[in-house]
């Protein structure tokens, strides 16, 4: 394949993949560079730099929701950029490696987050959790040897919760999925609520599928714990009024076309830190900002 | 048709019927009653009062989340009941009668519920409602005069958005068409919620389409006036603890079977009265008993 096809089949792979969390995007992107930085075919280290670096570059502004691609990116051009009077054959090796050790450090901080939450997690206890996160369906390959029992949402509009249910079935979990509209039915249900996310921002509010703050939400109203489950590089320096979330094509509603009514099909809504009982990362439970509640 | 095929007719009609509001299921159920009352074929006159009074309980019961169906039609067996002396003509009459009157009762209630919320809607407000209600499409018809907008929600899993989608925009009324999930990225866009409901309970709170409790929970977070706007025989005298939530057939969810995993499609939720702003009734703005909030 020649370059400029390679690479617009891997942007094209991320732009139409709409029920992937974010993890496995970052994870997409980095695999996506360790195979191109191997295949190009540009022989000048000057050439070959700059354009593995637009790519990565164009691979990160495909989803600007997504802190870990952000970050994951922005640590793999510094890596090859610091390597610019290397020749070929060094550059390439230097790029497939920094590919390598970022898809293996995100695999390392995911196992030890599926160890925090397996600690936390009682015996008998019913998780619920609303779209999809690689993060949250590891940590419940593991809690499937506890008794545990889920609660998962549909996720309107891409329907993310059927694969999470196919997972489940296959891991023997009991479970109920609902629609979204009856999150504020079932949380009270639950004992805990589990949740990856696509971003922490700034003043420790997340980014995440939209529906994380209604569930949020019902936690907070309800006395149900809602913990974040992320690995430290879902950290943005962005803050809130500042970001960006996404909207995808209305055709995803399938409504019939009417004059005067617009679908809309925003991805993303923000949880504000207050109503969030704590972020489990890798490096444990941490606590994010809590803001005063807003309207007491 | 005979007798209990006209009664079977009319009572699968409303179990079937997952689309209309409340008040849209006791007109219907108030016309088969004059319907039945005029051709039931029974002419001994203790027998036609007993089969029309047990039709009457039996269309109360198909929906037993809708108070004004159980409140209506206990009004309308009150009035034939005091009439079991009359001849057959006298009872036709009277059971054909109670029923026109009582929907012309629930029409005159609806106009003036129209006329309040014209009143308190300023022009250029954006209205967002939840699920579909007869009350609010009424509103929606008047309010389309002064230069509103509106958004509105798909309703999974019976998708009653969309007829709703289909009335406003024969309206002409600008309508942005939302996923239940993006609740909370649209509440805070507009400058009212208003919602129809099936019932308001003795302590206040609301049952309501599933998702109704989502709309409060971020109308109360952001500070955005939450009506709920239905006429006065939906008060109901059943407490929270007591009431039932229908759970409708999990077919509607469209998930492939797969061990281990139930599909659940509640369609009730139950809104407290601390989120709701007001109840606009037929009488005019009333208060609902409002607790103090439960976790500040």
């Amino acid at each position: 394949m020649k370059n400029s096809q390679f690479k617009q089949a891997s942007l094209n792979k991320i732009i139409e993949d709409h029920q992937s969390g974010s993890a496995k995007i970052a994870f997409i992107a980095l695999q996506a560079l360790a195979d191109y930085s191997v295949q190009s075919t540009l022989t000048d280290p000057a050439f070959y730099l700059r354009d593995l670096s637009d790519f990565a570059l164009r691979l990160q502004q495909t989803r600007p929701s997504m802190a870990i691609l952000a970050n994951t990116i922005d640590t793999w051009r510094q890596a090859i950029g610091r390597s610019h009077k290397a020749n070929l054959i060094t550059l390439k090796r230097i790029a497939l490696d920094k590919a390598h050790d970022l898809m293996a450090q995100s695999r390392l901080a995911n196992e030890q987050i599926v160890h925090q939450v397996c600690d936390l997690i009682a015996d008998d206890s019913v998780i619920l959790t609303h779209s999809i996160s690689s993060t949250i369906i590891s940590c419940f390959t593991e809690l499937a040897k506890k008794s545990i029992s889920a609660i998962i949402t549909e996720s309107r509009p891409g329907n993310e919760g059927c694969l999470v249910a196919e997972r489940l079935s296959h891991l023997g979990i009991e479970t109920q999925f609902i629609t979204d509209a009856q999150l504020g039915l079932f949380v009270p249900k639950a004992d805990v609520v589990l949740v990856g996310v696509d971003s922490i921002l700034a003043d420790g509010s997340v980014v995440n599928k939209a529906g994380t703050y209604l569930t949020a939400l019902v936690a907070y109203d309800t006395g149900t714990p809602f913990y974040v489950c992320a690995e430290s590089t879902k950290q943005s320096r962005k803050h809130n009024v500042s970001i960006h979330l996404e909207e995808m094509g209305a055709a995803e509603l399938n409504l019939a076309d009417l004059p005067h009514i617009t679908p809309r099909n925003i991805y993303f809504d923000v949880t504000p830190a207050r109503l969030i009982s704590g972020w489990i990362n890798e490096y444990g439970m941490q606590t994010l900002i809590n803001e005063p509640p807003k309207h007491v």
